[in-house]
């Protein structure tokens, strides 16, 4: 299944994509959050649709949204690309770096990137997300997959002056509003052949400056799951973000490139759709 | 007013403090979760009991929870102590260092805290917290207090090995389960006349660590508010603590010191009461 989350900001109700074409199931369920994925609600959501049930189409005008609601926590991953170690002259990591993103970063996949009061260093990062789908504490890397909802498509947004100019921990440059956007939609794992061989792109205004592949992840998915529940309780629901390839604007040379009001970012993975964020500046 | 939380875990009901006795107010109110504070429901709750309803009281026995249901986010302040500064012979930062606990760290003031698997430096850090009342963006300093629920006591648990020892953010030592016991209870503002002016004490086995005064907090909570707001959207019921002064187990010379199954940690704030845990080993 491919699920959507779609209408207007704070109102989103559940759907799916079959195809082409996007359909409300708020008749089945309430919405995709934590009690959703808690009480096994990827396996009732897909019993009652083999059943061909009638559902109302939602046309393809409207706002998506996050395809999964505002969850306990994102968690990101950091440095985890091998040809971003490359480039980087970095050492691959012995163990992976992990940080929080604020909640209220999370938005829909093609709403504007909100450009902070007073950044000047905006930067892109595609990822691959995922979901988890039921309390994982102390899993094992062999059944950790259990524990996977779903895959989606990320850009985890990054002020790179408030995230190291700032003093400290990387929180203040990660959890700004809007720098979040997550989907299009989110694909079960029997929607995706090898979530470890999947081609992902990034441009902005039409230029490539993100191309790379999943095959290139230090840490893997299974790996992640147990690592992370070592250090706390993942939730149902709970999105965790993979870590970025080489491109970002803060690597380019001779001169990083930062984002600036007007600009368009659109990156995709395969599978996983593709997504656009118009930026624009704060304004109130 | 003085809120707490009682019940079995995940189970809790919303009451209230008067002098030594708690009262049940769940026929009055749900929770106090982000829409008790987004929905002016601190002004309600205080108008309904002025009418002097009858409550059922709360045996004394009854476990408490958290003063306030899981928030969107916890944020923590780093080196917030004039005092812990010039122990440690740190410089006193010049803007707040900020980090994210996991909010699934979050429990009761008297739970027992939870050594976790592998762990060898897990240690206390009392502090002051406060709690968000209404969606916070770009606050100025001046207004910052009218988005203050009130405050209340926290220990910042935190594993020193997984927070420093382990690679990149801070992430990994702060957010285990039970690392963030709250309260005994939310106090209202008008509660504490001065809140930069409040004894803090803690002690393990008895023996005094922790012995300091809000009067040595570097960054106030006005500023906080402003500060963090922005950066990130403050959502009602976020909690913040403001950060741990000296004597920690990390701190301690000639050799740190950290805790062991069947320590007792015991903390205590002027006009916030006290909690009390009991450390003990995971086990599944």
């Amino acid at each position: 299944m491919k699920l959507i989350r779609f209408g207007e900001v704070g109102k989103e109700k559940p759907g799916i994509l079959i195809g082409e074409k996007r359909f409300d199931v708020s008749s089945i369920v309430t919405d995709y959050n934590e009690a959703f994925f808690e009480n096994d609600g990827l396996e009732k959501l897909k019993k009652v649709l083999e059943s061909n049930p009638v559902l109302p189409e939602v046309d393809a005008a409207v706002r998506l949204g996050s395809p999964v609601a505002r969850p306990s926590k994102i968690i990101c991953i950091g440095l985890n690309y091998v040809d971003h170690c490359l480039e980087t002259n970095a050492p691959i990591p012995e163990e992976p770096i992990i940080f929080f993103k604020s909640t209220t970063a999370l938005c829909g996949p093609n709403d504007d990137v909100i450009i902070p009061k007073n950044s000047e260093k905006t930067d892109w990062e595609i990822e691959l997300a995922f979901v988890i789908s039921k309390k994982a504490s102390y899993v094992e890397e062999a059944d950790a997959l259990d524990y996977v909802a779903g895959y989606c498509l990320h850009n985890d947004y990054s002020e790179r002056a408030f995230q190291i100019e700032r003093g400290g921990q990387w929180a203040k440059g990660k959890g700004c509003d809007t720098f979040a956007p997550l989907g299009p939609f989110l694909a079960t794992q029997d929607e995706i052949a090898d979530v470890n061989n999947l081609r992902m792109w990034l441009t902005v205004n039409g230029k490539i400056f993100q191309s790379s592949n999943t095959l290139n992840l230090v840490f893997k998915i299974p790996f992640l799951v147990h690592y992370l529940s070592q250090f706390m309780t993942l939730l149902p629901g709970d999105v965790i973000s993979t870590g970025t390839p080489p491109g970002v604007g803060l690597g380019i040379k001779p001169e990083p490139i930062y984002i600036k009001a007007g600009d368009v970012i659109e990156l995709g993975m395969a599978g996983l759709g593709s997504s656009k964020q118009l930026a624009v500046a704060y304004s109130k």
